[in-house]
């Protein structure tokens, strides 16, 4: 048996969920690892706050858990980019194994973070930051490690699959489903990092460094969050049998990579449709594979301290076996991805127009889409007003590219004949 | 780079797979992992079969392969128990590292396998045993290292989910749904082991294994297939929401661990009613992760073969750092581990009565339930004719012990009024 130090920075949710994780199983990991996994120090910012735990556990002092030649294994639960990043490569830089659960901080600094760990040898384990429980990382690196990843497609923010399944199942207003998520705990008091899509776009920029081996920035990702979801969209679509789901795409195609999070319409009978409320879930195609998918709690204090135990024991396994990581981490750069602009992608899209009731109006907008080469699929013009004198009319349409049809929009929405902004989302096939 | 020279035993879809992906993968496996994998030579019964690869590769004698001193790992697909098992045997022997994807072997002389292996401090790999490409053996292993597993859920057996899929989504009878699944190669020319549930029962074997740390033999899982069902019962389920699917199920309940291989009715709004065709998905509980589902194609050529040459990285890994395996095999005892006998479980169950249309039918069947403890929850009458005179009577009932539904429908089924034997399925909740 052997005994592994950890320090512990952060005691919130996570924090607390793995230190009752490696107390509740300390026998079942000893075991079925050999390793006893010890927190040793805990970092928190406020020592007198009411802890159930000895007051020597804590300490408001990075560099006293640091300096700690004992403590072997730093364990970063702070979340946020500063003070974590900091934090993260000083302690890669003094040759400590670490394990992390923050996005944010490898989708912001993920390159100088990946890279130091590289350069140092160290092990830097990051599971818990993407699906909270589901081991996605560990398919995507160690599974899946002989393919060629094709596509990921992933429902991968909690909040806002809670959000749109409950508006579709109970007819609730996004600000009611908003609402009824805050008071379950499931979003947060400023929910907007999660409605906005950046919370996808930051998870989805880890995996896609990981299927693609280069270092993706969140910065290259397209996002549209669901802010601005009408209930109406979500059942019209229903009608056509698709499921609108936030998603979050990476893409390879022939003329480059495309990586965006948006809410899509999702045919019924995809699986992915099936994960509802407060569940995860990342859907890849690898060339020998096929299609996989991982489902499972992307978020709360048990399902990630799952996540961030199997990485301490990974890093104990490699304090071991004093070994350098084999599967290696994404490359430092970025320059051999090259990513398509939105502009390029081809979807198959949803418009809703609202337009006033009158003869000819039809013909007006198919015409100005038929000037933009975009090709009608259905159509239904629903007779109830939303709003005075005007009614929805529901378009799909055949595959064309997101340029023309922003062209085609604008011009549109310039009718007079067109009473609001069209509402547009795109279709997955 | 280090070059890992490989004994392939067996070239069948599987093997020829896995050769065919290392050579086509050359490039990313070693920029990702640093392993140059080679396979120096392999296993066949045949010699003279035409084959498009040089001669000097193949061999005839596994002593020529066990022999070899560069080869370190050796690749075993050639499926069932002998001589599989004693290839495996003396290569785990001899030191070697070696890597199955043959579920029967494990399921049936896992337990002297798994002691050699661990004695021998070798590295076994046997993802691709169960799932295909679905990476369950490293989840349950690795991922969910920090949890108590409360219970595995598995549809696991691609040929019987199509045949169910199909039968009812397209209407068709037993008989021309198996042809159909002949057809496309979803079934063996002997589809029996599929069919009886035996191949489900073998997986299930390995999951419980690495679930409850125990080895478990397949000899001691109930088995039920879906050979005597017949799409009415699909329907009927249908009608009060549920889809049939042949499930292997592990569960820890108070009174010992529960293993049973049987078609159960799952309610329509759970994920796994979703898995269709020759898709498998294992549903797993933990208590900390909470619930997972993994999901993918669980058999064929290039699936298969991911899942195999993740288990050669591995095994390369292993090699590098020539370490024992930290994390633990099963116990090679079985003795801790209660098996709850199936006659002592609790289900709710579906019941099709096949009885005479007259008065006083249905009274004297409830009454035998009544007397047996057994509490109806649903029940329908169909007026149509099954067969002459006779009409079928659907039921669902509360939980309640197999035993007495034994007892009960033995009693019903000696009723004058009653004119075939009842078909009986268990709900799962």
């Amino acid at each position: 048996m052997k005994r592994v130090e950890i320090g512990l920075l952060g005691f919130g949710t996570v924090g607390q969920g793995v230190f009752e994780l490696l107390e509740r199983q300390r026998e079942i990991l000893i075991k079925r690892t050999g390793l006893d996994l010890r927190v040793k120090r805990i970092l928190v910012r406020d020592l007198n706050k009411k802890r159930p735990l000895p007051k020597e556990l804590f300490t408001t002092n990075f560099e006293e858990i640091l300096n700690d030649p004992e403590i072997s294994v730093i364990c970063e639960l702070i979340g946020g980019l500063e003070p974590a990043r900091t934090y993260l490569l000083r302690a890669i830089e003094s040759g400590k194994q670490v394990v992390t659960a923050n996005k944010a901080v490898l989708a912001e600094a993920g390159e100088e973070i990946f890279r130091l760990a590289k350069e140092k040898g160290v092990y830097l384990g990051f599971e818990a930051s993407v699906g909270g429980g589901i081991p996605v990382i560990k398919t995507l690196k160690e599974a899946l490690v002989g393919n060629r990843i094709e596509s990921i497609l992933g429902i991968i923010n909690g909040t806002t699959n809670y959000i749109l399944t409950r508006m579709l199942e109970s007819n609730l207003s996004f600000e009611r489903a908003l609402e009824e998520a805050k008071e379950r705990g499931y979003a947060e008091a400023d929910p907007s990092l999660d409605l906005k899509g950046f919370d996808s776009a930051h998870k989805l920029a880890i995996l896609a460094s990981l299927a693609f081996g280069s270092y993706v920035s969140s910065e290259k990702i397209y996002v549209e969050g669901i802010d601005e979801i009408d209930l109406m969209d979500l059942k019209f679509s229903r009608d056509f049998g698709y499921i609108v789901k936030l998603v979050a795409s990476a893409r390879r195609t022939k003329r480059g990579i495309e990586l965006m999070v948006f809410p899509a319409l999702i045919p019924e009978n995809h699986i992915l449709t099936s994960v509802r409320l407060n569940y995860n879930a990342v859907y890849i195609k690898g060339d020998f594979v096929g299609d996989i998918l991982l489902y499972g709690l992307g978020a709360g204090k048990e399902p990630t301290a799952s996540a961030v135990v199997s990485d301490l024991v990974s890093a104990g396994e490699y304090l071991i076996h004093k070994r350098a990581p084999l599967l290696s981490y994404p490359q430092s750069t970025s320059h051999q991805l090259k990513i398509l602009p939105i502009s390029e992608s081809l979807f198959r899209y949803y418009f809703r127009f609202t337009a006033v009731d009158r003869p000819g109006v039809l013909s007006k907008i198919s015409g100005i889409l038929g000037k933009y080469d975009i090709s009608i699929a259905s159509v239904v013009q629903i007779g109830r007003q939303i709003r005075k004198g005007a009614v929805p009319i529901v378009m799909l349409t055949h595959e064309t590219q997101e340029k023309k049809v922003v062209d085609a929009l604008n011009e549109i929405d310039k009718l007079d004949v067109v009473r609001a902004k069209t509402k547009r989302l795109r279709i997955l096939t």
